[in-house]
């Protein structure tokens, strides 16, 4: 057990950690040439425009900008909460009230667990005794630890722990009901969508005769005959999205090389074409690269035509419309077919956020990938290691010179090799725990959700495993979780509680460090956006040669709530579970909340742009969490009173969970609903009034295009294109290719040769990024891979 | 471990009581006398009348008759499947496919068995040197313990372990199909039916200057408009029913009395009316219960207008009928209100399935009702000892005479009080068990659910965990419940599967002894009704007077799916458990199997008496707890096999669990929605064929009085007493009234003065009757008392 000083000494490094992460962001802030990886939501939501704060200055020299590094805070407060709603979407703001929420179980907590718990540890018992000349020098004193066993005073701690179970409860039910109604009233404001009269149907049985679109026609038709609007079909272009993919990558190389020789135009870059450009025959790049786009264009253009004309591209899959969100609402929570595999129906995620790619798996393959992924969970949290422990034996240093000879002179220095040696076995580690958050989307992604944010929940969840094995438990129980897992079914079921109980206010100042490194350094590294900074800057060096390049180049990113939402809620159960056992914690965790939900609000206003609005549908899964946590925290303090001989005191401990437990069951059935269904009372209602304030609306128009993917645009604008008037980039591009011309006479030949072929790429690539804004607005291009392709057809 | 010959000693006894039992009903039911024992139900079904086989002779003479025992066996054959279904219902015929689906499980396990694993564990291991002069002495010698440890053919046992789940899979996917189609098939071909149409609402919020009819109105015509038919509202008449309770003991001890007194016209029977007739003045018992029938008639009438009258009588449930099947489907599936704990819609259970009195439980009692009563069939599971025990330490013989002085000289003696010594701790257990079903079954009740079929069914789930508990796990690791809890805490969890692997080949005998006990004898007894016979020819001596006594003297009962489904499943996991472990037990299940198909399907036939109709409702439960014997069945093999040393074999079996895991998941999703869901798709198909049928059907008129309560029928008929015709019974009523004027001169005065009295007294009687009767129809008024009434609303 760490001595306060120790425990100081962190602190101290952490602070003033934190503190040159903000002192940075304060001076990067102000410089306008970061302006787009600060403020990128200002730009998105055309608050802000690139001639803001003169583009011109790349660096600000008001000096006395440079005090207030702490200027960014009241601008985080700015905005109240209707506002952000408009400004950032519910989901953000729901997401900010988890902060908010800890701080309200958490500030009363602390104050009565500091007032009453701690003055009883450090008297080891009787409050009257107290001595005035105690000395704060060891966390354990301060802890349950130092109450002597067997004493009564762990009355206090149970009714400690009676108390804080009781008023976290509270604030639960006070905080669902708010987040229940927010949702409702969010939903009940909102404007027309297109997904409040779409219902997305799955395994549409095939009919020998029949197209698939003939089918779902007449089953609606049969099924709902008064409401049913329209459907449209969904194309399979998997194939077509690769090589749009394909050609970004390609046009992003011939956009750099072009960028090269336009600064230098003495000489014309080449490179060879094999093997990473180590072997192949040497080429001109810029020639090379539109050589291959061009190639591209054409099989796009062929795949395109397949994707139209195949009846076999239809997908079992269809989107199928309402004339009323009351018809919508009635088709998506009933069963509609007697085989309750075929013709699954269920809400339309918003257009922007449907996972294309998941839209077609069968029912029957559907439940074998949620096994399978289900275990490889369970592997996954406890057998890690394994991978890792054999990567690291492989990836020693012998094992590099054997592959790599001849990087033997440089390893054999003796500051490389200690350097190596050390870092080495931790580099598989790191790498691991840095792509795990990816692992695991990708593995929701295989389960077959079909919303982005769906699959993101899922994602949370698994990491919420992970941590809570290998971080919480682990720390606890030295050891690794396979370990842990061996003596789950070795020990007693009574014993394991008792371990954990035991080791937990030991392991209090191991989280306390740990909340300083990774809540109050890592939430000021989040504001400083090292990764994005970076990235714009290369890009902006690089590729960017229009505004809207540099439009391109920002990458505003997202909550990530994947990730995020774990680590609150594992702040949550450490500060549940010492709540009572080492009250001391609670500070940091309380300072944690305060922080992180300044720095949160702040990057929701300025930085962070949400894909898609899923109007707090993950609040249940915060629920549940923390009722998890405060299940496992009595479980601890019953296993650590077990220890202490406290007979008496702990069997009063076996009513808290189950009280939990009801509570919990009660809030589910209570609120749920709320996120799940859309009760037909409220759809009726906005039935009503659209029909009262629009009589004449014409709904078919509406839903016409609304779930159109982006890609069925781009089939537009090809067939367009000829009428496509072109862009500022283009005359910009022509003076460039007349400076080549007046500039290097050599590769005039050359040039002339692919004249032709060069105006047809630029403006298909300008057509594309056209495209590409579009797609932005609508999704984010990398996470979604536009799979599918809408083929609209209202009926008449 | 018992000796086959020991084993055959007991089969012995038990196939001789097994004999006696079918000897006995052969004789028992071929007497006239007690037809109405024997086939009740082809009474209720018309198929047999009163007059049949002579009932003035009252018993059989005709002596070859007793020679042919088993002749009831065709009989029990003699219908087919959709006869069966339209005699009994489809309940009665899934349950009966329970049995069969049992023979066609085990049947085939018990060949391969039989031939491959006997001689595998006999020869202790090699086939080929298998001798051929073993002696099949020892049950031992059969079952697994006789291979040797660290022996390579446990790969076998693990071969056929993966083998019998396979096929046990197989048929239970082929079986649930099967029942799946049957429901949707009996549903799609059930004749019209005002459950059909009719949606129960309950959680009607309050709203002032409103009555709930109002509101329920208001509601569903904004909400539903298009399909909204009527409401009938739910009034509270428990009070009423309780006095309908109490007014029919009354009635049958005056009919007791005069009775007895028609046999014994000399003698007017009198009693002592206070103290259980030790006390209090003596008085004319048909004229006391005759004062305190026409005392309760009063209160009855003026309760009758207080539920009429009273707007608080109204309850906030309400039972919304719709104008097609279609609208129905669409209310039940869907969310109502913004408040989820509002507007609960489901479907309204058939009329004579509801059970009233838990009609108006609101939402957040009925969340803690069911959590209080989940811990209460815990401590019962667990702890059901401790109670039994000091019942047992109070009930002893020198309590006895503490209590009662009196008894001590026959206590005394040395005979009875060594019998009551053997027998009194016995006692408390014995009937603790008696009673179990119905404590469930209370317990049920105040969980709340709102239908009979639902109460069976949780009952039938409660007694399953019962069972496991206390008979397998309780027989296999011998000790107290409350003891395998204890060392479930305390031993690790690896222990425990080792602990009851080893376990289960030394108890094979006993469980051999448990099924012939209770499975074959309990069988042949229950094919004897030996306490419906006794009660009947009770009730026959004591108060039956007319054909229409006679008939409600008949007890059909029905399945009691609550106590016969568990046990049923009991056998399943004794089966699966014992199949790799000791085959030998095979036989005994098959044969458990066959006999208990043939009995249960003649007393379907012949006795049992359906209630309700639930469509099978119950076979989802029957498929998972066949899956969770799988599951057990897989820990103990596995548990046996790590302490055989089988460190090849062992691992192989963890995938077994895993699979069957996922099986059951599968199934769940593909057919659970059939048993808890209505496809819209069958709703809109029904509704199309019936408005092409009967184009000018008036939905209304047949949905007026579907959900009247029999106690309803009972308020008319009071108010149109005037006009009913007198029956047959007071015509007789007045004949013994004369010969009593005749020949008691005495107490003429007294019959003069209770002469109007009298005739009132009578004529409500035989009115009662007459609604007695109406109402055994609907519904068996013992289990269900009338408690709500409804009054009828259908709106214009």
């Amino acid at each position: 057990m760490a001595t306060l000083e120790d425990l100081g000494v962190s602190a101290f490094i952490n602070i003033v950690g934190a503190f040159i992460f903000l002192l940075l962001f304060a001076v990067l802030r102000i410089q306008p040439i970061n302006d787009r990886v600060y403020f990128p939501k200002l730009y998105i939501a055309k608050k802000r425009t690139h001639d803001h704060r003169g583009a011109r200055r790349a660096i600000n020299l008001n000096l006395c900008t440079y005090f207030k590094f702490l200027s960014w805070v009241p601008g985080a407060l700015r905005m109240n909460q209707t506002e952000l709603i408009h400004h950032a979407g519910l989901d953000s703001v729901v997401y900010l009230r988890i902060y908010t929420l800890g701080l309200k179980i958490f500030l009363p907590i602390m104050v009565v667990a500091l007032l009453v718990l701690i003055p009883v540890n450090v008297s080891g018992g009787t409050l009257l005794n107290l001595k005035k000349d105690v000395v704060f020098s060891d966390i354990d004193k301060l802890s349950i630890s130092n109450v002597s066993p067997g004493s009564n005073r762990f009355f206090i701690h149970l009714l400690m722990a009676y108390l804080f179970t009781f008023w976290t409860c509270f604030m639960l039910y006070k905080e669902y009901s708010n987040v229940a109604f927010m949702r409702l009233h969010f939903l009940a404001s909102q404007k027309r969508c297109a997904d409040q009269f779409t219902v997305i149907v799955r395994n549409i049985p095939r009919v020998s005769s029949h197209t698939t679109s003939e089918t779902v026609e007449e089953f609606f038709r049969r099924n709902h005959p008064d409401h049913f609007l329209g459907q449209q079909a969904v194309y399979n272009a998997n194939r077509y999205a690769k090589l749009v993919k394909r050609k970004e990558r390609l046009q992003n190389w011939l956009d750099y090389y072009q960028l090269k020789f336009e600064r230098h135009p003495d000489k014309r870059p080449t490179g060879r074409t094999g093997c990473f450009g180590f072997c192949g025959g040497e080429v001109d790049q810029i020639d090379y690269y539109r050589a291959r786009i061009s190639e591209l264009d054409k099989r796009m253009a062929s795949e395109r035509q397949k994707v139209l004309n195949d009846p076999k591209a239809i997908m079992p899959v269809s989107f199928v419309t309402f004339d009323s969100r009351w018809g919508a609402a009635v088709c998506a929570q009933t069963q509609q077919s007697k085989n309750p595999t075929q013709w699954l129906t269920d809400w339309a995620p918003e257009p922007r956020d449907v996972y294309w790619e998941n839209l077609a798996i069968p029912f029957f393959s559907l439940s074998i990938r949620r096994f399978l992924i289900s275990i490889a969970v369970f592997a996954l949290v406890f057998f890690y290691m394994i991978p890792i422990a054999f990567v690291q034996s492989l990836a020693n240093l012998e094992g590099i010179e054997k592959v790599a000879p001849f990087v033997r002179p440089i390893i054999e220095v003796k500051v490389v090799k200690s350097f190596l040696q050390g870092f080495l076995p931790g580099l598989a580690l790191k790498l691991f725990l840095y792509i795990l958050p990816s692992v695991l989307m990708i593995m929701s992604k295989v389960e077959g959700y079909v919303s982005l944010s769906s699959l993101e929940r899922r994602t949370a969840s698994k990491y919420y495993y992970f941590m809570l094995v290998n971080v919480f438990l682990g720390s606890i129980i030295a050891g690794t979780a396979f370990e842990q897992l061996y003596s789950f079914f070795h020990d007693p079921p009574s014993q394991i509680p008792r371990t954990i109980g035991v080791a937990v206010p030991m392991k209090a100042t191991f989280f306390m460090t740990y909340i300083m490194v990774d809540g109050w350094a890592g939430i000021a590294n989040e504001i400083l956006r090292v990764k994005p900074l970076v990235i714009y800057h290369l890009k902006n060096m690089f590729i960017v040669k229009t505004e809207r390049d540099r439009e391109r180049a920002m990458d505003p990113r997202n909550i990530q709530l994947g990730e995020n939402l774990p680590s609150l809620q594992l702040y949550f159960l450490l500060g549940l579970v010492y709540a009572v056992v080492t009250p001391i914690l609670l500070p940091f965790i309380i300072v944690f909340y305060a922080f992180a939900f300044l720095v949160y609000r702040h990057q929701i206003i300025n930085v962070y742009n949400q894909e898609y609005e899923s109007a707090a549908a993950f609040w249940p899964q915060v629920h549940s969490r923390i009722i998890a946590s405060l299940l496992i925290s009595h479980v601890t303090l019953f296993g650590l009173l077990s220890t202490m001989k406290a007979a008496y005191s702990t069997p009063l401990l076996i009513f808290l969970p189950l009280l939990t437990i009801w509570f919990h069951k009660y809030c589910k059935s209570r609120f749920e609903p709320a996120f799940r269904k859309y009760p037909l009372e409220e759809a009726m209602e906005k039935d009503r009034m659209e029909h009262a304030s629009e009589p004449s609306l014409n709904l078919k128009t509406y839903l016409a295009n609304a779930y159109l993917h982006p890609i069925f645009h781009m089939f537009e604008q090809e067939e367009q294109k000829e009428e496509t008037t072109l862009e500022v980039r283009i005359d910009k591009s022509q003076q460039q290719q007349q400076q080549h011309h007046a500039r290097s006479s050599d590769t005039q030949y050359e040039e002339r040769n692919t004249e032709t072929h060069y105006y047809h790429e630029e403006r298909s690539s300008s057509q594309y990024q056209y495209q590409y804004q579009h797609e932005e607005t609508h999704m984010r291009s990398e996470q979604s891979p536009p799979h599918f392709v809408y083929h609209h057809e209202i009926q008449p």
